[in-house]
């Protein structure tokens, strides 16, 4: 096979893997916030016990990048490609782990009564899930445009989480058997934080390879982020 | 100058560069648990305020790793040396972050009437700034089992954070008026897991320099941490 034709089959490669690992990703967020709404231990269970393919493709997908740097030793936008798939391959797994936290305070959750019909976490988690989702689709694309739009998002968590934490406090505030399952609620709701944190530094990797430029703390310094 | 020269010297630059990182993140953290404790809010906004120098030495670092590679094209041990350096890179400028989310939460809580005198908190700190040290001198030392001790406090660090929480979950539910700061100091104590969990994967990739093996997810498997 020619060398070219390798040096783009091997990226080809590297990309279905970690959009594989992002589907898995995503849908592991969905399961475990379906099995919270549902209440279904054995679905949380089941998400808990293991991210073990996602922990798999992770270690291939790194073993790849590498040997793909010592064996072409890409340049410019390649190069950007590779060390971009590293941090989001690293990215796409917390965001496997993220699942499990999620899992695991869904069933210590479930040890107590309903706090309240959940309505907030569900949107804010399909709101971290879209963001995954677009900052994937960003990431085939190359498209600026769109990685922009996932990063543009990350004020609407923050002001989910805060409006997650106001209410569950009125809650925990007027009956303290709310007090555990709350803790956990809150919880979640900074684990799914997290995910959109996740899904905004690969859209900030999909503006890196296209425009060779790094976004990271441009602008949004953490000066207005303190309250 | 001779390219082996070079070559050296940039290494040496990258290096002297995440260790600067390095023990700022360990003063920020040092510093925010200090202004938790004294409950000195002047000092928790100056942390919370910004991470600038800290951001800034993440994208110089990665920006002389990305030319390093391009130029001088590593092999072997300087090729796994450089990726690490990337990933290490990126959890000190967490850490940085988690500096900052500690001090917003320490001012969230001096809000409030002190909950209890603060024991574990400052002792899990100190655990977490002793592996991110430890860490950090296991790279500049090439040391694998120096790198192993540090993997080995991350139990006693979940066990401190559970603690922690048992105990806040105590007062939250002897006295209403405790429940706002003590949820603030359980969100604390995960910001410090995080801390360590972040010394933790530098630790992993200094043997994973030294000895080409990728030890993440090997043994532990989240089976055994649902609880």
């Amino acid at each position: 096979m020619a060398p070219e034709t390798r040096f783009a089959d091997e990226l080809d490669e590297i990309n279905e893997r970690l959009l594989l690992m992002g589907s898995l990703a995503e849908e592991r967020i969905r399961s475990a916030m379906c099995a919270l709404v549902e209440r279904d231990r054995t679905m949380m269970a089941d998400i808990a016990r293991s991210d073990a393919a996602i922990n798999t493709l992770q270690l291939e997908v790194d073993d790849r990048c590498l040997k793909f740097l010592a064996l072409h030793q890409p340049m410019a936008v390649d190069l950007r490609v590779v060390v971009a798939a590293l941090r989001i391959n690293s990215d796409l797994e917390r965001i496997g782990d993220l699942a499990v936290n999620l899992a695991e305070a869904s069933l210590r959750s479930v040890a107590h009564r309903l706090v309240k019909r959940l309505i907030d976490l569900p949107r804010m988690s399909e709101l971290a899930q879209w963001m995954l989702h677009e900052a994937l689709d960003a990431f085939v694309a190359r498209d600026v445009r769109r990685a922009e739009a996932v990063i543009a998002q990350d004020d609407l968590v923050d002001a989910l989480k805060n409006q997650i934490f106001r209410e569950l406090l009125t809650y925990m505030l007027g009956d303290p058997r709310t007090i555990e399952p709350a803790i956990e609620l809150i919880l979640i709701s900074r684990h799914l934080e997290r995910v959109g944190d996740h899904a905004t530094n690969i859209a900030e990797d999909v503006i890196f390879i296209v425009e060779a430029r790094d976004v990271r703390h441009h602008g949004t310094d953490r000066q207005e982020e303190v309250r």
